[in-house]
């Protein structure tokens, strides 16, 4: 046994950790008698058992100890916990070294504090049993396993003198997302970035399960870690003594590594680091560790059985006697005074300030929070002489712009994708910054820098989890990616959203920075990868989430590109998405027309349309290549019906469609009346899944005239035009559909019904025989009216 | 060098994989000219060039090595592609062993056949550029990275003859997905289930950066191989006689360990399996292999540029020479004779039959499915004498049936989840078979054995990708999750169902059994676990699938769940999602009637209702906790309003609500309108995000009426009650929501609204003070009318 931490100090510490023990099992179990001061009856239990025992004392132990290391070294150091199950863990810890009450000052250090503590745990109106937002100290709610190492790791970058220990359950291990975060250690930068500790937290159990962790050869274990990069240090037992002393000696190893490895690399520029092999720990203790050993002569202790409640059932008198027995062996008399107080001699154990982990300022990411710098974007507006009058790519102008916002915020602003960002055509943010990468190098690599700021690793899960743990550090940042395949961390965004819903009423957590996506290589700009790249669904996802919350864009061209991103890069605390195409597409409007029309968030486009306040049909779009479609079915109406009077109306900001109610962006009735009429068809070429656009229109005075037409699953390898046919939304289709609409013009539907055929007919050939579109598709320009 | 190939074989072997990267080249570039019989022009290359050559040359090259190892040892061998973007590569092979040919007879060997080949790649109304379901001898489409180890092993289970070799793209290890997928060896038998051979495929490049594991130190490669508990065997290099021989030296060892292995195992029975350290091969080549070594001054092969289209632009005529050289340098005259057939003397090295990896039946599961053995589920049934007269627990007496269906289906059927199999309360099944392990067993482990049937790995992925390849090799599974966290494989489900879709059109692969999903532990019974474990939306994101692919059901109690699950079990080529509580709740429906119910999809249920074919107002339900709720409002409004005439609707196929042109099980407007009436109001408590109803009704006539309640993501820790009023469904909101909707009310509201308040205040008092909900909730009962 190593002797790390002289008897006193042993002594002190162990009873630090009883303390947050006897906390922890009071919250999961009392509502009264707190310090046990009589007998322990039924009437003092909960009715209703909630809680995760089981990884609990184990994340009291790590943070009793992490304590210790800030006080003697002065660290600036956070605490990410996977197993968020362990809420009650954090809570007891907080209340210990007082962050807990001056958050919340009705929990104060007294008795009555602490049945107030206990009893509002997992309790209702009280607080949730996992670490919640409402936890200080937190940036991490792990009530869905898999993102603790990247939240840890985006909170790390650009904070140097920072430390953000980690504990990765066993469980939260065998993740998808958690299996792969440990390559961040890639994307890292010793001089430029603080430091990760993981801590592989082994408590052997699930639900109901081993871990597979847990399971593997010791040698494999090793073999593993140092696969994945890391120097792993083994502390493995039960016996509390031993394991105080190898914990701590483990920690002050990895600390002086961590240090070392600053200093080294510090010693040269971050441009020129390198990486390092960094430490971490991997922690082998009991599954609810000083719980009770054995339950009605089944062993709990270091079982499944200690996962969430280890003792339930207290119509058992013998349960009771065995509840107060447990919760006696951490005697807290010794360690809170008459009044409840945690005594001074363990209690000045603790951190001070700020330095304390429940008050750290980066994990209440809000408080730091500085606006970025923004350029003005007009400088890298397209210049738009006349709506159509040249192509250009949406995307491609944006990347100037982030270029910009990048240049002027070199320390707060980072820009994520999973090997997308060229793909996506921003790629002149490269010349502000390169590609973060401090793996091997070679000769034929270019934009990658150990010291680059923009993060590409192929995991939407990684660039996500970098994102969020960035974002609610206090910095800014921006996310691209392929719309299809944005999905794969739609359970993610759901997390993410839940913490932003449930901070927004935290006083004490000021609101951070918006999650920004760009979600381009879009379903209609997939005509070559085919249909597995071909999904619109995330709006339909977001739209579901908290009003308050979620933001969804669809700029018809680069310059409402501009403005709708400038907007969303200023706004606080939403999640934003912005779907716009990467190709070479026609562009609307001039910046000024631009910026009025995304500030309206919908409009009419008098230049388009024809009949002014008295339109026969409304042709509506939202979407870049929706709008290009209604656009040519207009220029097909006028020659099909020279006399028709259409409204184009272009739909920018989605919730607009909503009513006011509904979501803070909805236009009332009258403006939606003004837009789209309150008895006129109205033909609607939208982006996504056409539902959606029923789904928040269903209120409205007009709607049963409205008639969406979206992607509905057709698709395939073939032509930008085909994908709009086979979706039954390409121009012939949209002018069809508003002859059909047009009660005057009943007399044309069979003729109309009969040039669709023959143009759809006639595109099919072509496109089979030329592998490309008509030659009036591909050449195709807006005109206005002669 | 080794010399595992005699000159002649390796000669002939190299010729082969020459054939492939031809006909790979041929694809990408060429609309005609295919065997250069004329000097390459502009007119003979396709004006969009689409396809990822990057990657091909690798998989032909390993598609060339398997097939000698096939015929040399008879293999039952499967390859799967995690590289799905290459495409060319397995439409080259499976042409060249005749299985292409065989499928689509168009295509045949000859000029003329090869002209086709290569024109109908990545063209309109052809074949995908990716390995689609199109692909003879693909159950794996490659397009969204990350699952091809855990279809692999899902293909290997159960068929212990089989081998499933499967190449992992380093770009694809990057993802969550695949990382953690590596671990599916510690659920593996070596007696009962085939074996995996990965194939880590470094060529060092993703679409615009290098990868992570082409990066690191070759220490630390070996060391995360060795850790994932693989051996791994290096092939490295860029020439080719070397690479032929060290590939299939490399290939024999794995082979022989991998006999090795199942014929020791295989001296044991299944029961006493224990995990080997299965081989591995790491196989390092370059991008681009074969392909132009520079092109405009640039290198290309062995980088990133040599992602996708390595030489484009032909509008200069040394691009179009130095195609003609690229694809010369490969002497196809000398592979195909005049008549543009693949020479005998190379062709006879393919297997023979379905022994071809084309045309093996296992990558075409309908072709091998045969029906589960269904136990009648009527034996299971809860034995409800009266509506209401009792609680279970469904999913528990869905566990019963499930262990009947595993027991007489112990080589056919599994049973995945994330270590919820119990907590969801399925755990009966362990009695016909439990939990799949091949790791370490401790004495505190229950229902682990090396033979179970139940597959329970913490990754939703993981279950998500063995599933999915256990059905598409013609087997039957069961998936249960938790409701909030199934959005975790949202795109992996995307990717199955693009999968059937595509293949429900195409006859030569017959139908695969259904994808079945148990959602539990669902939104309204997750008050414990609390906001982050809320999350009903699967509903809306299945709902946006083709319509003859997707199924959603929400029986409402434990005998309508038991015919549901039947039916779904029986059905083919869906995806079918089930969303039922595990609580003890109330019992509604007797067997005969369940059956009734369901079968109708949605009906009128009589004995909760009053006023025949004249009711004054419709209050629906979908979903178990909705049910109960509108429930205890009749029996609300019975006192309330005695003589209100109020109609129960309960609907158990969500798209039932849709119009028959929208869906096949869509009622009829009729149907409709007996049910839901043309002109009363409609009170419809819903499971889920309340806007999928008015997307699934906004058509029917009766819609404007329609008012619907349900989740709107006000979830925490509280009681089951709570969570209703937080999200306004609980029955005082919907008593209230009655009597503001029923015209004649119209003199009760301000009273109703004062009784609604004061009833909201005392519940939450109540549950302030004692931490459940109201006796009188927690005791409530249906009652029949007196």
């Amino acid at each position: 046994m190593t002797n790390t931490l002289d008897p006193d100090l042993l002594r002190r510490m162990h009873a630090y950790w009883r303390a947050a023990n006897y906390l922890t099992v009071g919250q999961i179990y009392l509502r009264d008698n707190p310090m046990l001061e009589e007998p322990l009856t039924r009437e003092h239990i909960k009715h209703r058992l909630l809680g995760h025992w089981g990884t609990t004392t184990g994340l009291n132990f790590v943070y009793t100890h992490l304590n210790r290391a800030i006080v003697e070294r002065d660290l600036n150091m956070i605490y990410v916990m996977g197993p968020g199950h362990g809420g009650p863990g954090p809570v007891a810890h907080t209340y210990l070294e007082g962050s807990y009450t001056e958050i919340y000052p009705r929990i104060d250090r007294s008795k009555a504090g602490m049945r107030e503590l206990f009893r509002q745990f997992s309790w209702p109106y009280g607080i949730p049993s996992h670490v919640a937002p409402e936890t200080p100290g937190s940036i991490h709610e792990g009530g869905e396993l898999g993102y603790s190492l990247s939240h840890a790791y985006g909170a790390a970058f650009d904070n140097p003198e920072l430390i953000v220990a980690c504990v990765v359950g066993d469980g939260e291990a065998e993740t998808g997302a958690l299996a792969t975060s440990w390559h961040s250690n890639k994307f890292l930068n010793p001089v430029r970035d603080g430091a990760v500790l993981p801590i592989l937290h082994l408590n052997g159990f699930k639900i109901a399960n081993p871990t597979v962790l847990a399971r593997i050869e010791p040698d494999e274990l090793r073999d593993l870690m140092r696969g994945y990069g890391y120097e792993p240090h083994f502390v493995e037992g039960h016996e509390p003594e031993a394991m105080h002393q190898a914990f701590a000696a483990a920690l002050d190893t990895c600390l002086d590594e961590i240090r070392r490895i600053q200093k080294d690399a510090r010693e040269e520029s971050a441009e020129n680091a390198r990486r390092p092999r960094w430490p971490m720990i991997v922690f082998r203790s009991p599954k609810g560790w000083t719980g009770p050993k054995e339950v009605d002569g089944k062993p709990v202790e270091g079982t499944w059985r200690a996962h969430q409640v280890p003792l339930s059932n207290f119509d058992s008198d013998e349960h009771v006697r065995q509840l107060e027995e447990w919760m006696k062996s951490y005697d807290a008399h010794e360690l809170f005074d008459e009044e409840g107080r945690f005594r001074e001699e363990y209690a000045s154990l603790a951190p001070k300030g700020q330095r304390r982990m429940g008050m750290n300022p980066h994990a209440n990411g809000g408080l730091l929070l500085k606006p970025l710098h923004m350029p003005h974007f007009a400088p890298f507006a397209e210049d738009v002489k006349a709506p159509g009058d040249h192509k250009a790519e949406a995307t491609r102008v944006l990347g100037r712009f982030l270029r910009e916002v990048m240049r002027q915020n070199m320390r707060t602003f980072r820009v994520f994708g999973p090997d997308e960002t060229a793909s996506n055509r921003l790629e002149a943010i490269y010349e502000a910054s390169p590609k973060t990468w401090l793996a091997e190098y070679q000769g034929v690599d270019v934009d990658l820098a150990p010291d680059g700021r923009v993060m590409e690793m192929l995991s939407e899960h990684q660039c996500q989890g970098w994102l969020e743990g960035y974002l609610l550090t206090g910095r800014h940042g921006f996310f691209s990616c392929y719309e299809a395949f944005i999905h794969i961390i739609d359970s993610m965004f759901n997390q993410h959203a839940k913490w932003l819903k449930t901070t927004r009423k935290m006083d004490w957590r000021p609101p951070v920075a918006s999650l920004n996506y760009l979600l381009s290589s879009h379903v209609w700009h997939q005509d070559h990868n085919g249909f597995s790249h071909q999904d619109p669904g995330f709006i339909d996802h977001v739209a579901n989430k908290k009003s308050e919350i979620v933001r969804i864009y669809l700029p018809p061209d680069a310059n409402c590109l501009l403005s709708v991103a400038d907007h969303c890069l200023r706004s606080r605390h939403y999640v934003n998405v912005i779907i716009a195409g990467k190709q070479p597409d026609w562009q609307w409007l001039d910046m000024e027309a631009a910026i009025r029309h995304c500030t309206a968030g919908a409009g009419i486009w008098e230049w388009a349309g024809r009949g002014g306040d008295d339109p026969e049909v409304v042709m509506a779009c939202a979407g870049d290549a929706p709008t290009v479609e209604v656009l040519a079915a207009v220029m097909l109406l006028r020659e099909y019906v020279p006399d028709l009077r259409i409204r184009v109306v272009n739909v920018v900001d989605l919730m607009s469609l909503e009513t006011p109610d509904e979501h803070p962006h909805g236009m009332d009735d009258d403006q939606f009346d003004d837009l789209f009429t309150r008895d006129k068809p109205v033909v609607f070429a939208f982006h996504g899944y056409p539902g959606i656009v029923h789904k928040l229109t269903y209120r409205r005075h007009n709607h049963d005239n409205f008639h969406v037409r979206g992607y509905k699953e057709e698709g395939t390898t073939t032509t930008a035009l085909d994908m709009m046919v086979l979706n039954n939304m390409d121009r012939f289709q949209l002018a069809l559909d508003v002859i059909n609409r047009v009660p005057r013009l009943a007399g044309e539907r069979e003729k109309a019904e009969q040039r669709y055929w023959a143009d759809i007919q006639r595109h099919k050939l072509y496109v089979s025989e030329h592998g490309q579109d008509l030659p009036e598709v591909r050449d195709w320009q807006w005109q206005p009216e002669a």
